[in-house]
């Protein structure tokens, strides 16, 4: 589309029902505050510059409305008198003269780009208005949208609606999208003259149509138009977006199955023949590849997982985890910032920090790379084809060559060599019938304790 | 309320539907006894007593039913002859004479105090007989309440009610309040002259209408009257009894990513701004302070979680755990009966039990308190500040002071004072070439033991 | 049923909307092929011979259809010409002459004997053709039963079907059930004068009708015929097997506290009186005997749990682990072909592989069988009444005998005889007041490293 346009967020509200120590539009969704998610679809929808309307956490929510393809200008809103006074904070940017004007919310969203293009195209064919609303089983408390021969002649509010008009279930979602050219000299006419002394954006139907203007209305699902007012609902926004991202994935060839139990994040991507068992959970930015597995009760953060890899069950991936070609991580393990390479296998109870993993490698049960001295965080380097016994601490920085072997409950505090066999463990003694002695001694301290 | 009460409730069933090697009314919901659901109502509507009717496992239910704030005595029924003769049972301390006598069952756990309350409003204006009903979209199979004027005139049952009759959806639910001063000559008025040989409390609304007194009815919501014959019923209920309590504690602001996987207890206590995330699970005994973070797959039970601490993901805290503020239990710890002190830290892979650690301390992955002789567990204390290298074994009784260093891999048996450094492990030898060799061996083994 | 049945089992598809690898009746359902829960049903209808008609990896499907119960014969649907022309494919087989033919569906996993049952019931009693219907709030799109007088008279498709015959509720599932001494002669009967010319197997409605036979109708749940067309379907599928099974279960006597998080296989077998917490997942292969304690987070497979043991939170039980009667594995405990004895204890952060341990042992937290040398497996044989120590190592193969004790992180490598006391670690040394010097190069490389 080759028209220019400007939304205006609102974002200032204060939503103390949310009983939040910060700003409701800053509640991530699927990993992400809601702003942004509605940032994306005004970016989806072509937009090239947004106005933000910001009041509580001003300066967070700025910064988290920030996603890309879009330049945004920030307006506060200092007190609050209603919807059409809240675009109007931004009639500096109003006034820089766009094709249309859209006005969207930051706690909606679910909302994608298609009801904002719908709208767009009403403007180019030259509509004043486009109010966008949707159809509800229960519309009661919704203004009620009222069309004739097309154009909508009315939002008309639950209180003053007739019998005959509370039977409409087209309803008003607060999303507008106005004529730029317009635009400015339209929301200048809303006054306050109502009962609460407030201006309301909806007043721009009855305005332009006094005006000689055209006011239509498009549809939108109702569960794109989902606000959040509590955090129940907040949560049930999160269902909304899980239940539709997993649809999405399944369908593309990714077999879940329990999706209901699978937590994705905003940006997970997940290839074609992958498994994902029940129970796992996706932080942000992760992408696993084609027929890779993700065992139950799996959470992966910030990392890769190439082909044919396997995860968990109880795996964690963190930050930095690169998972490569057929290696498996499993249960029990920890992986933060680490390379393991190709068919390499980290099995069982293990955590593997700032490390190089090399190809084939095994890990054995237990190990732990001790990557931190309290202050600074070092490296673990371990070659291709080596075999690291159970139990084994390797007190980074440290590099085990190819092939090399280290044996069971060692300590490693020094390089190992390429094929080298590495020790760092005291010799077995044993001392016959001490066992005994053990147990007499403890159940004596026993008796003791307990006063008999 | 000034007026006394007594509550009947009747738990002698055998429920043999349950299928189960103990009484109904013991097995839990939200960690707790049905039955004790149940008092906490009775107590919430402010009656001090209640008779308890027993069957099987008349000691367990007795016993579980003992809660704050209510006197209880125990009647047993020997024989089941309808819930008329059971209420009977308790004859002696209905005689006693009360005010109000409520008739609640030991298998609704989802009532709260409200019905009651409503009830025993009812009979301090004059009623003799209050029926606690509900409205169902399912009627069929209930007694429905016919109400005249404001009176309920019958319960008519499924069987002999009229097409019209059948229409009606406000059922009865068993429960019921009773004139204290006229509950006994009532009771005793009820016979056994039906199909059934039994002796039915619904009668009651027959008798007292025909001696000239008030019967009426008060509304409860359909799901706290939710009765339970089996174990699939009794999940139900459990479903229904967590998301009541996730809504609430959601909307007092604490963010749950996903509530349908967060499974409460009946005492959990979850501050402001908390945020909980996937795949929790609290069992009896948690507090969890304002801004703590619980991540996925945590499970606590007997814990305490300070403000701004972390737990998780794959945190079990078991019992007598205390997280002070700002520290962070991690993956695949345990932590039982141990304070964690103000910012200190357990990342990885660690068992805590019996411990105190100090502030700011770091325990290194894969530590464990070893706790346990065989007999006896042993303390072990960290000072604050002080530095746990990873794989240690702290063998208990033990004392690490402020400031101490303990290497990785150490086995710690003594004392370490403060700002000293410990070790406990073995020196490091490298054999060089000697992996391939190793390697060798095994394959001959291999092929040995393959026959080949 | 004394008469013979032939089941023909179409599972040529070609899926491509599953977007998969592999054959669509190959997914598995509870941890089974489709295709399998299709052949069982087909077993359990007494069934004993099959002809499966393959196209798409028939090798493979031909593998996952050999069940016990039925002899299974396969032959290539080599073009894709229609149902009739699919059922043809198995021409050699219908010729050998059985009294009923079923035709049946590998992607319909959901199935059940009972309408096979019902379906033969009325062959025997005359039919010529049993069509297998299914009720629904959703008709479109399926092809109406229109009934009279009993009989079938025929199967309206939507595009066909008058306003009154859309109505219609009851709707044709595709399977059917054919006279055997007939089938040949009908399915010949069928041609491909329509739109898309082929051949369909609902003709045989009206070629039976014609031909002078008795064509009915029976009927099915609408749930047992759910088809399977993509991933989110599949995930469908397994949501109501899932709780079709857990349902079963519960009412059988075990306690599910939220059965929506527990996933069951098809043959995992719980005994009265146990109880399964939320988030366990059952893989193939596991029993649980009466009164045992599954905790949250665990995950089994290929296991046996005695009566009374318990089990996680947080445990993994891999193929050949073998829980002894009150023997316990608790939380990051990995067990793997292994018995554990009699009220054993296997605790804490465990890893137990190719192992015996004796009855009453205790197991120390982060203990670990050191099964594998790179090559090969080995076993660890501990006794009963034995202690190892937390944080050991047990290097296989090794024997540890009864009543020994193992002191913690010891790394054994050599047998521990009965009642002896093992060590295998080095000795504490302190250095006072060297932590402070540790402190200090940690932090003075920390600054060379930010270049400050």
């Amino acid at each position: 589309m080759s028209r220019t346009c400007l939304a205006v967020i609102l974002a200032a509200g204060d939503s103390t029902r949310m009983k939040s120590s910060m700003s409701k539009v800053l509640h991530p969704v699927a990993g992400r505050p809601m702003i942004a998610h509605v940032m994306q679809a005004v970016v989806g929808a072509g937009m090239g510059d947004a106005a933000l309307v910001l009041g509580r956490d001003a300066d967070k929510v700025e910064k988290a409305a920030q996603i890309g393809g879009i330049n945004t200008s920030s307006f506060l809103q200092t007190e609050r008198l209603g919807t059409g006074h809240a675009v109007l904070a931004a009639r500096e940017a109003i006034a820089k003269g766009y094709d249309d004007v859209v006005v969207a919310y930051g706690d909606v969203p679910l909302i994608t780009p298609a009801p904002f293009e719908a709208a767009r195209v009403k403007l180019a064919e030259g509509a004043d208005i486009v109010v966008i609303g949707f159809h509800t089983d229960k519309p009661t408390g919704y203004g009620r949208l009222l069309v004739e021969n097309g154009e909508l002649i009315a939002i008309r509010e639950e209180k003053d609606a007739t019998d005959e008009e509370r039977k409409v279930t087209w309803c008003n979602s607060g999303l507008m999208a106005i004529n730029g050219a317009k635009a400015q000299a339209l929301l200048d006419k809303i006054d306050n003259k109502n009962a609460k002394g407030e201006y309301y954006l909806t007043d721009l139907v009855e305005i332009a149509r006094a005006a000689g203007g055209k006011v239509v209305a498009v549809d939108a699902p109702e569960s794109e138009l989902t606000g959040c007012n509590n955090r129940a609902e907040l949560a049930y926004i999160e269902k909304l977006w899980q239940e539709r991202r997993r649809h999405e994935i399944m369908v593309s060839g990714v077999t879940m199955i329990a999706p209901e139990t699978v937590f994705l994040s905003f940006d997970t991507q997940i290839g074609q023949d992958a498994l994902i068992e029940p129970n796992v959970v996706f932080g942000p930015g992760v992408t696993v590849e084609s027929g890779a597995v993700i065992h139950a009760f799996s959470h992966l953060e910030g990392a890769h997982v190439s082909a044919g890899a396997t995860v968990g069950p109880y795996a964690r991936l963190r930050p930095g985890a690169n998972l490569g070609a057929g290696s498996k991580v499993g249960n029990f393990c920890e992986v933060k910032k680490a390379e393991i390479g190709e068919g390499a296998k980290v099995n069982h109870l293990t955590y593997i920090g700032d490390a190089f993993i090399g190809a084939h490698t095994n890990i054995g049960a237990g190990t732990i790379t001790c990557n931190y001295d309290g202050v600074n965080k070092h490296e673990t380097r371990i070659g291709a084809d080596a075999f690291i016994g159970s139990n084994s601490s390797l007190v980074a920085p440290v590099t085990i060559g190819d092939g090399a072997y280290v044996a069971s409950g060692s300590v490693i505090t020094d390089d190992v060599p390429a094929e080298a066999l590495a020790f760092g463990r005291a010799r077995q003694e044993v001392k016959p019938n001490r066992a005994k002695l053990i147990r007499e001694r403890a159940l004596a301290l026993k008796k003791a304790c307990s006063g008999t």
